[in-house]
């Protein structure tokens, strides 16, 4: 590649830098582009307004959804199966929960004369930053409840967008149905009807785009290059040269991390409503996953029971889904019977392994909750109920980058001079023991 | 709207729980669903093909780009304009440090034959990040030159993509020209051929969206809606009732941080190539933001010089653009000067102002260097230089979840029999003392 320096006009084939001192950059000959002809679209998850209570809500509202389908191949050993990842990390506030959030808020906003304008959610993490970023952006009055023993930091990225924040002590988990009891005030909780049907929209877009992707779902080398239409077939030549059983039009499974049962719920909405709609050619099969500290709705699907007992959740690392009585834990039950699939616990140790070969082998930094659907694949393709060939999506439902960073052992400084020396050892394999 | 009971079929048109027990969800009627006709393009950054030197690269990689742009217009009384915010926060590490090493990666994947398969940053936060996971990602080895005083958090965010590590002592800011001359291992540093190349994108995105949505750039509460092609026109109801005056087809200026000048060098290049492509009606001035506290850029520009010379500078809340011997100074001095626009100086004090107004007002959690675009932008404001009328694209570099949350002072904990009271106060807009 040619590279020209902005200063002097010097053209040269290599090197960053110019004779005359400065950076050099490279010749572009932008004389015939034109605008690309494939359409943006930054619907989001507006693109399915048809099956939306609401209008689009303004501000980053607007930006929720529409995640990227990522198809993670050096992932697939560890994996056991042909693996997708449905990276929730790129919504507003870093997770899943903002398509709940900006439908509720969006509710909010439409009914203001009504209700009045405010909203409010019973949540010490995620569902608090989304539901606080979301008013704060639209305008809405915002309440929070959370527990006593909220950390500090935690305290901070949520009150960041100036939510009202009440800490309430006692019964926190008695909030969830105590809160949705407060006039004046709608509260927007875990598996509440609309943040359900803005929660759905993770499932409609991943079998859109393997529906739709006319054989080249989102992720695949050639991924932005999609079909101008729903209609049309993409004739560049890369497309007719896939191969094309890497290309199927449903995955076999998605696996989800699951807590209230509020994401599952609206993943079994979304399915419910494309089977109604005829749009899907499979049903993908819905492995939910807990983390064996807390895991109740697991406890009840591997008694083969129909209702979920509360339990005495431990710690675990997967904080985010630590819910002990899951509001809508039944309603989970109900998805894995109706679609098939199960409900699994993975422990810590899974957890930790699975988001480190999430980081190590993906370039994905997943916070614990969502390390548990790799975990649970991992489990599940050893014991056979996920076969090597099977595709399977992993909803990654939350950034990992508001953990605190692991303290590594710090490596060894070496001075300037040695510098050229260590890189050729590192090059040519030689392991140092001080990296 | 209806709400149906999933387990005995009951509909309701209030509340959120089944008298059954069981929670409520839409009833929503999907018979007549079809995928939507507006595309979905996930191509990302590489939907510039015909302007990027490489082919897309697999993995987290395609995610790169594509980013919101979101109107903000309860930030426009404090910014002074009529304000747009480009997020580079959805990238896949959380700044737009991921187009750059995108491309860079992707380089490195198409000559391993002839070069090997090794890339190098010079880094001790976001680029290192970046490179890190894109690196992991593509199966590319990564080599990362960290200092002596790095942070044993910013550690861990890098090293759970797996790089190799090496740290160095001594004279730092030296290893940005010596790097370059290492064998073996392709330096992607901040303004070198590659990055700039894949960093340019950002204003491609920014122009693309005002020039080709037909009077409705993206951001807009129809921004998903956009036209199916850059020659066709939506035909919707709300494009039609939209106000033309809101529209117009380019920025009236671009407004970015800059530190080595590696980004303000893409946007020019971005520029420079659109002006020959003949794609823009008009040209965005440029206004590039520094810490006051090191600020090599802004002060040669203030001097009215050619050069800039290096600082001493200080320490700043703006950690990721203090570069106190910009490599690329000169070039955005360059740019200001064919473009038209300005390099200035903001205090901390101003940073942490605009980063807790992005929040408050936007719902935007902006790392602190990405907040001296809203500062920069409200000095100019006030000076006049940039107008009320004016639509202003402020590019929010980066994430700010990986900051330390703020330890606000801790609300007082109320008992949960005293709840509805407290709430009731809240939204009579009684203020309690303790919140």
């Amino acid at each position: 590649m040619t590279l020209v320096c902005y200063h002097c006009g010097n053209e040269t084939e290599t090197g960053a830098r110019c004779a005359c001192g400065e950076p050099l950059w490279l010749k572009t000959d932008a004389s015939e582009f034109s605008w690309p002809t494939v359409a943006r679209s930054k619907a989001g998850l507006w693109r399915y307004g048809d099956l939306l209570p609401t209008e689009p809500l303004p501000g980053v509202g607007l930006t929720a959804g529409g995640t990227p389908l990522i198809r993670t191949e050096r992932v697939d050993d560890y994996a056991g199966c042909r693996l997708w990842v449905k990276d929730e990390s790129a919504n507003p506030t870093g997770t899943f929960k903002d398509r709940g959030s900006a439908v509720g808020v969006a509710r909010a906003l439409e009914t203001t004369e009504d209700e009045g304008d405010w909203v409010g959610t019973v949540s010490h993490g995620n569902m608090a930053m989304s539901m606080s970023a979301m008013s704060a952006s639209a305008g809405v009055n915002c309440l929070v409840l959370v527990p006593d023993d909220i950390p500090a930091e935690r305290l901070g990225h949520i009150t960041q967008y100036d939510p009202k924040l009440v800490q309430v002590g006692g019964e926190y988990g008695k909030l969830y149905y105590d809160s949705l009891e407060l006039p004046d005030v709608r509260f927007v909780n875990s598996d509440t009807p609309y943040r359900v049907a803005g929660q759905k929209t993770t499932a409609l877009e991943i079998c859109e785009a393997f529906a739709t992707a006319h054989g080249d779902p989102a992720g695949s080398p050639f991924a932005g290059f999609e079909a101008e239409s729903s209609d049309s077939v993409s004739t560049s030549e890369s497309v007719e040269s896939r191969d094309s059983t890497d290309s199927p039009t449903a995955p076999d499974a998605i696996v989800a991390p699951v807590s209230s049962g509020g994401h599952a719920s609206a993943i079994w909405k979304a399915l419910r409503e494309l089977r109604e709609a005829n749009l899907l050619d499979s049903v993908p099969r819905l492995y939910f996953v807990q983390a064996s500290a807390c895991d109740p709705i697991a406890q009840a699907f591997r008694a083969d029971a129909d209702e979920v007992r509360p339990v005495q959740g431990e710690e675990t690392v997967a904080y985010s889904i630590a819910n002990s009585d899951p509001p809508s834990g039944n309603r989970v039950l109900a998805a894995v019977r109706d679609i098939g699939g199960a409900v699994l616990s993975v422990s810590d140790d899974e957890i930790l392994d699975a988001k480190q070969q999430f980081a190590r082998r993906a370039g994905l930094c997943v916070e614990p909750a969502s390390a548990t659907t790799l975990a649970g694949i991992r489990q599940l393709s050893k014991s056979g109920e996920i076969s090597p060939d099977d595709y399977v999506v992993a909803i990654a439902t939350g950034t990992g980058f508001r953990e605190q960073g692991a303290m590594p052992t710090a490596p060894q400084s070496i001075p300037l001079a040695d510098l050229a020396e260590r890189v050729r050892s590192l090059v040519s394999g030689v392991q140092r023991a001080n990296m």
